[in-house]
């Protein structure tokens, strides 16, 4: 163990186990989740090599190794709970993704809630079994985002009692969908469906795509691999091109929606239940922006406390960098952005859970909410989460660049989150017209419930856009309850400007959709202090249940650095609104240097608390023991490149260049 | 040509060749760059697969067969201008790097720099016919930035008139020099250098590593690649352990200080020089952050106007996504950085030239403000090009996250220089300690020259950290100057702010590092608030040389975006220092609207400007002519994942499960 960081643990002012069970949600829960881990990693069937040291073709056959592994494992422990599913696939895949993912995200839940009894009785079994192994085939070459726009048709045929599927166009061609390139055999195709010569929209449709048997694509299948991405390298994210593929009748998926034998069109009664899978996996996929940043975190403060660099008094030896204010100043804030966002992702799956029961029982009251509010929070966390790992990585100096340090592998891997289930700045417009429609509704008299009720709060007791100087204004900055008042006091502001600006050019006689757009900057800005807002809510609402002393206080500075860097970070917003004065701006700027200073001590033992095991993190510079040098070392000499002492190209070209000089 | 791309460019209100001659730094440039451009562009030798669809082994192999063929291609064209060099190399290695890239940056200048006549007679030879390739190792796993650390030991033995090199620990490894793994027989070895018992600091050694002939590591030698990074899979970054090395006495690089026979050291005279040879390396990564950013804007903005999606108005065409103000929001201020980045570049180029030849008479009056700046701007030109090239690459969706896409190996590339040739955060306190020194002196009554004049600047004709209804602010915002003169009293501010809250930790009794340490946040603020002023007022600058009406004007429009864009994203700074007031700031949000509309229609010409060949650009989503996705599919189908049909995984793993279950 290295001694500065065994010392880092000794000046811990907190009970880290303590913590860890908050962090997971109970005793109970840790004590299961490292039962998980101990299967997961005393099992020699997988123990592998590093990734990094491997192709794109052997990182997706040990994938599909793993995936195949994994099934049998989790039947054999008869581990069924979805959530334990959930954490035992996550400590197996690490840092990267499931080659079979799509399976079982999206193609069974898919085949559960969509096919009609005949339906279920014949594909889930197949499903099942993994004889038919599925994709999910939405987007295209040419749409992402715009359901509407995708061009793969369907077209009925009556004759044979069959649909005709075409990719017409090639932005047509299916694109990205996980597993479609060399795993499935199967895929759900979103197509526009053709019957009796009109186009009724979207339907999913059950597309066979290569032989059970011998896994050759069929006819009129032109599918495969997509190419090297960023990252997802254990993922075969496919392209599928449709070249008059007839499938059967009842290969449509029929629970809702119908397609009679002669062609006649039944529509679907109600389109509201797809609605919650949306929000069910933006919800998780904030508990994902708080794993990887406190993955990030956890790799640079070890780190940081471990590697000794310049000096700050001369003659003295070299201090640990986390003793620099700087580095403080970049990773403190990103701890208690960890923090910050494991308790959002926690209230958001609590809440998802809660409203689903309601869902179940007809109540569909708090669903929009939910909706928008895990659309905005999706776009808040995993952008800031997303440069906060390249703070993070780069706060690691020449080391945090090598593959060894994971941090490469946690960004790669993340940064789709920006843009799958919905692109950021899509998802921040959706909840802006959640924002300016409550608004609206509060201004025409109706009483807002639930988190944004702010907007009844009558006018005057709101603070308007003016020179500050115009009223005094009195908020102490150490108290956290009047700083979520400050941040809901600015959000308020902001979607009133939004919304007025709109108001203002539809006065002009813009129509809705050009006054929107022309107004995205700020109906964006206005969702992102909202989000901010609700962020700084829920962190304080969490100190509240917290009954520990020691972990309250440290967890309360946290909170308190949370709230003050994120003011001045936008300290513009609340100069401008006249929520803040120049001296307190000021002053909080001097107290974030206090509050770094305050955690300095507890930082190692706050990242402990997050409680990765070394094979789950997999950095050698976040090694619980510190012992980083030794095993950079250890890791470089396994690289393929070091296979041979003198690499083949001396022999090809460097030699040979001697001669013809 | 897709028709979208052509209207843009008829829309453009400027002739592009122009501008780009502008660019170029005359017609007579840009008429060399696509000469030079054509000798690469259509050499069958330089014919090469796109890199992402080989293996990292490959990936060296081909980037050694690269550089012995310049070697041989630029002397048959007779290529010997430095700058020109520069430009082919650029060419032929795209957006990566060269293997052996240290042979000529580091290794051949040391040998010019430091070896004395008979030294050079013995290695120039050598090294300039490629027997001898080497690199320059000084860069220890424990330390980067601090040279003072380095643990690596060269103790002199009179006996045998040698050299022992040693690395006493596993820190002292050398760690990450280029071409140090696999391709370099000679590394010059940065040691602490011990004769008679004394320690004298750090020299310069000339060390074999690798048998000339066989190429096999030489005794107690130990070296390799340090493995897979994020990016710079072309380089073999390497390790040397040096285990009781000897080299001859001569082997010691004796231009300035020696050893002679018996052991007696003999000082250097002077330590200046080393000092321009890091303050041009950063003025040359600051011409590479404008270059990576074109590329990155080249690639989103082609793009964007290819891109159709969603709607705007209800029952219209899909719009080219450059359509929306979110979008062009995302964008057209990178652009304007872009170009802003490639006017300091080109100031940089130009003042380090000039002052060369000062130097070479021996005045090195202007030397310390140019050191400040070059790392200064180093510093903010990388950090914002790093996360604008992210913006970029998000900016294109999905797509954006294929290595088609180009965006991914750009950033890759360019993120390291964050960290090398001076980690950001330290440079930019160099920068401060500059600043804050000359703020004393201009407080003691000193005149100060140069840039930082505005430091002399009498207090009360500056304005104070005060709320802004103190005085009134009269800034027309459309004027430039008034704006580069608002960016240059924010830094005075935040200069003496730093610089006074220092003074007063030291009347409190502390040492003047702590204060430093303790003031560490604030000085980085001043310098990025001194490096934003002089980046608006280069730019503003650079517009006082452009005649041509059409090109001026938006070139204005640029520079207007990017000086309040900078205000907007800084708005408390302005506001806290009352040099802008509320009603302003409101004003200025609304302006920067309306500069994106007036540059929305030149948004493509002015990419086109920078003039990137398809070859060099290596973006399915940024060529030239639009055609995105037929390419997007015939690159995919090139992919290794699709060499055959059915991927032996389903042999191995998928089908034997169903059997299993």
């Amino acid at each position: 163990m290295n001694p500065d960081i065994t010392r880092e643990r000794q000046n811990a002012t907190f009970d880290v186990e303590k913590l860890t069970h908050i962090l997971d949600g109970g005793n109970e829960k840790t004590k299961r989740r490292r039962e998980i881990e101990a299967m997961v990693f005393s099992d020699p069937d997988f123990k592998e090599e590093d990734p990094n040291f491997l192709s794109r073709s052997e990182r997706y056959d040990q994938a599909v190794k793993k995936s195949a592994q994994m099934i049998l494992k989790l039947r054999e422990y008869g581990i069924a709970d979805p959530e334990e599913i959930y954490c035992y696939k996550n400590m197996v895949l690490g840092h990267h993704h499931e080659a079979m993912g799509l399976h079982f995200v999206m193609f069974l839940p898919t085949l559960y809630s969509q096919c009609d009894p005949q339906q279920a009785r014949k594909w889930l079994p197949l499903a099942e079994s993994f004889k038919a192994v599925g994709t999910y085939a939405q987007t295209e070459m040419g749409h992402g985002t715009h359901l509407r726009g995708l061009e793969t048709t369907a077209t009925y045929d009556p004759a044979t009692q069959e649909f005709v599927l075409n990719s017409p166009t090639v932005s047509s061609i299916k694109w990205w969908p996980g597993g479609l390139g060399k795993t499935s055999n199967h895929a759900i195709v979103l197509a526009q469906l053709y019957t009796q010569g009109n186009c009724h929209g979207l339907h999913a449709f059950i597309v066979p795509i290569r032989d059970l048997d011998t896994h050759v694509p069929l006819p009129g299948i032109v599918v495969g691999d997509i190419g090297p991405k960023f990252g997802f390298s254990e993922v075969d994210n496919g392209f599928l091109k449709l070249e008059n593929v007839r499938i059967p009748r009842e290969n449509m998926l029929m629970k809702f929606a119908k397609v009679e034998a002669d062609g006649t069109y039944l529509k679907p009664p109600s389109a509201k239940l797809t609605y919650g899978t949306m929000v069910f996996i933006r919800s998780l996929i904030v508990g994902e922006s708080a794993r990887a940043l406190s993955k990030s975190c956890t790799i640079a403060i070890r780190y940081s406390s471990v590697r000794h660099q310049s000096e700050i008094r001369p003659g003295d030896p070299e201090p640990q960098i986390l003793d620099y204010q700087t580095q403080q100043y970049k990773l403190l804030p990103l701890l208690a952005m960890a923090y910050a966002f494991t308790f959002v992702g926690q209230y958001m799956r609590q809440t998802y859970h809660r409203i689903s029961g309601d869902i179940t029982e007809g109540d569909f009251s708090e669903l929009p909410e939910l909706h928008a509010l895990s659309a905005g929070l999706k776009a808040f966390t995993t952008w800031a989460t997303n440069s906060a790992i390249e703070v993070c990585r780069m706060s690691c100096g020449g080391h945090g660049y090598s593959r060894s340090s994971g941090l490469p592998d946690i960004y790669v891997e993340f940064t789709p989150t920006c843009t799958y289930e919905g692109e950021n700045t899509v998802m921040m417009l959706q909840t802006a017209r959640y924002l300016v429609k409550s608004y609206r509704q509060a201004q025409a008299g109706q009483q807002l419930s639930g988190i944004v009720s702010y907007l009844n709060d009558p006018k005057h007791q709101r603070v308007q856009p003016q020179p500050v100087a115009g009223r005094p204004t009195v908020v102490d900055i150490n108290d956290l309850a009047r700083l979520v008042e400050v941040f809901k006091q600015r959000a308020a502001i902001l979607v009133e400007l939004a919304a007025k600006s709109i108001q203002q050019e539809l006065h002009h006689g813009k129509s809705q959709e050009d006054a929107w757009n022309n107004n995205a900057i700020d109906l964006v800005r206005a969702s992102d202090a909202h989000c901010h807002y609700v962020v700084v809510k829920l962190f304080t609402d969490k100190l509240g249940e917290v009954s520990d002393t020691a972990i309250h206080s440290v967890l309360s500075t946290l909170a308190l650095l949370y709230a003050l860097h994120g003011i001045t970070k936008n300290s513009g917003d609340f100069l401008q609104a006249g929520l803040l004065n120049v001296p307190q701006v000021l002053q909080i700027s001097n107290r974030i240097k206090e509050l770094l200073s305050q955690l300095r001590p507890n930082a190692v033992a706050l990242v402990d608390a997050f409680d990765f095991h070394d094979k789950r993190l997999k950095s050698v510079l976040g090694r619980y023991d510190g012992n980083v040098y030794e095993n950079l070392f250890e890791w470089a000499r396994r690289s393929p490149l070091n296979s041979t002492e003198v690499h083949e190209s001396f022999h090809k070209y460097l030699k040979p260049l001697r001669a013809k000089l």
